[in-house]
């Protein structure tokens, strides 16, 4: 350690060693030395889950000619990527994931009320957490998101973290923290809807209850989705998946008022499934993480709907000028994966639905 | 032509070439003949308006060691792009920009409402709209966004294009067009606050009037969304603008109540250099076309806030992120070009305020 010490910042922008001012999201590397500022907390971490997104490209970009998936090499470019950068940021991507661990050490200015020995799923994304590994990942086979690992990780005053509940298995409770976003701020919307006209673009201002398509409502965030959308109003629900085997596994826990096989890169196909199944929708949840869905859900969404892109796969670009393109007067939200009191209300959303609970144990089975 | 025609389809399907069913804006290649389906229009190319940041990114691949910018090269990338997609879409910024021309031929579907012989500016992308330059951009000198341009492009069905007015001249008319979806969405996102509470997240929904910072108030996009805040019912504007000579410029105009010159890519100057003008802002205006501002603008806006980012240099996984990285209960949207009459809105606000129209002049000059 340096012995001139840099204050600290809420926005831990002390641990960016980039020369340029940025935060440590946007930074190219940041300083992952064990010692805490008075505002840190240091977590012994024991799993990493990785980014949907991030994971999918990782495993693409090694994977043989036979279609077969080098598991060493994603792994290897995990570790390559965190040595480098002192946190794992897929440079493809941009997206990271988030971890559980254990409490190491609370620094005495820390605002997150953690206490040592508490075992937490921090809830910023690794792309901003000072990140060591020092286990060389060794009880992964890099063939699924969530990786077993030893090692350490650090979190700013503004950072966030959720002690895990002690009703629900470890990787329940971690898949459901990370898309928590997801159902929050889809309530929210939904909500707008219910409660009054949400765009002001209407000259009256009366409410309905909106008609939600959810694109990839059988995954992680999309079946999450769903059951928030039910619970906020919405009168007609859509789930939109890319396989029949998906589309029996959603239907079969009644999520949804309607599934549809759908491949969601296809703007047009969208489009008229959509609107076959009582659309087009009023509010479009994206939830897919492949790239190319912007178009699609747009055309998918009534005038004066909203289009809340969730996939860390979304293109800025392609969403705006997409929209543009077509004349689409829609609101179209990033999908920021903060809401207060976001965690706490997805896992109620997965104790409450059987259905919900029965996806995820699926996924992880 | 070949013999079997397709039928077309309103969104421009009918003329894209790649294997898999994208949109015209996400197609990497797109068919230009020049004949036309029933119910698309040619229109005889005068102008091309290059989007900012694409243009930006050229200028910046085409400079030499010497900082000189090397304009030839720049043309030259241009007309290899149109060449090989028949669309102007840069690879790197995946944006476009607009044209004007005149309006040649009209087939018999066309729901645009054009005559052959108006002069027009098209208000969809370039990135979707079918080009064929004849000229070689010889009247161009590759150093402005604004190029020169013979050759022939076309609107499909769902297309916008607006007749230029007789009262502006041609160059001024061109500018405001080219981003005309910011003041619109600018002032509907404002009027919602006025009106009543946007976010639905407080319990109570009260009306007020906010506090709107506008990132690159000193540019075309955000001269217009600094007017159009103030006519929507803003009560306090700052502008952020990157260096004395512009903040004297748009100081001089009295667009902004507080004018503040800070580099938008540092976060922490930006969040504090927007608290020290009267903020944080309940609304903060991305206007600027370079990348890494999606922290700043975050930090910059109240909890609560909205965070409306038009430039398309913004990164979707920075955005969502970085506001889930810092615990950010911002709502953020993504700037659709298109919003129902705002093209006329835009020309409003330039004939109603002078100091607009003088910015505008003086970047043209």
């Amino acid at each position: 350690m340096s012995t001139v010490r840099q204050r600290s910042d809420a926005t831990g922008l002390h641990r960016v060693l980039d020369e340029a001012t940025v935060l440590p999201q946007a930074a190219r590397r940041l300083d992952t030395r064990p010692e805490l500022w008075p505002d840190e907390v240091r977590i012994r971490v024991e799993r990493l889950n990785l980014d949907a997104a991030s994971f999918r490209q990782l495993e693409q970009e090694h994977t043989d000619a036979d279609g077969s998936v080098d598991g060493a090499g994603v792994r290897d470019a995990v570790l390559a990527i965190v040595a480098e950068r002192g946190k794992m940021q897929n440079p493809v991507t941009g997206s990271g994931g988030m971890l559980i661990g254990t409490v190491e050490e609370v620094g005495p200015e820390s605002p997150l009320g953690l206490e040592v020995g508490q075992r937490v799923a921090t809830l910023v994304s690794l792309t901003l957490t000072p990140l060591v590994i020092t286990d060389g990942l060794a009880e992964w086979d890099g063939r699924s998101e969530q990786a077993p690992c030893a090692g350490y990780a650090i979190l700013f005053g503004r950072s966030i973290a959720a002690v895990l509940p002690d009703d629900l298995p470890t990787a329940l409770s971690l898949a459901v923290m990370d898309v928590c976003g997801a159902p929050a701020l889809t309530a929210r919307v939904v909500k707008q809807y219910v409660d009054g006209d949400p765009t002001g673009s209407r000259t009256s201002s009366r409410s309905r209850s909106p008609v939600v398509a959810v694109i990839g409502g059988g995954g992680k965030s999309g079946s999450l989705s769903l059951a928030a959308a039910r619970a906020a109003g919405a009168c007609r629900l859509i789930g939109v998946v890319p396989t029949d085997r998906e589309a029996a596994a959603l239907g079969a826990v009644g999520l949804a008022d309607e599934v549809v096989v759908t491949d969601a890169r296809d703007p047009i196909a969208l489009r008229d499934s959509v609107a076959a199944a009582g659309g087009p929708a009023d509010i479009t949840v994206v939830c897919v993480d492949v790239p190319g869905c912007e178009g699609g859900a747009v055309l998918a969404t009534a005038d004066g709907g909203t289009v809340i892109f969730f996939s860390m796969a979304t293109s800025f670009p392609a969403a705006a000028l997409g929209a543009e393109g077509v004349a689409a007067d829609v609101t179209m939200l990033v999908g920021n994966g903060y809401v207060p009191g976001h965690a706490a209300f997805a896992l109620d959303l997965l104790r409450a639905d059987p259905g919900v609970r029965r996806l995820f144990e699926e996924r992880l089975s």
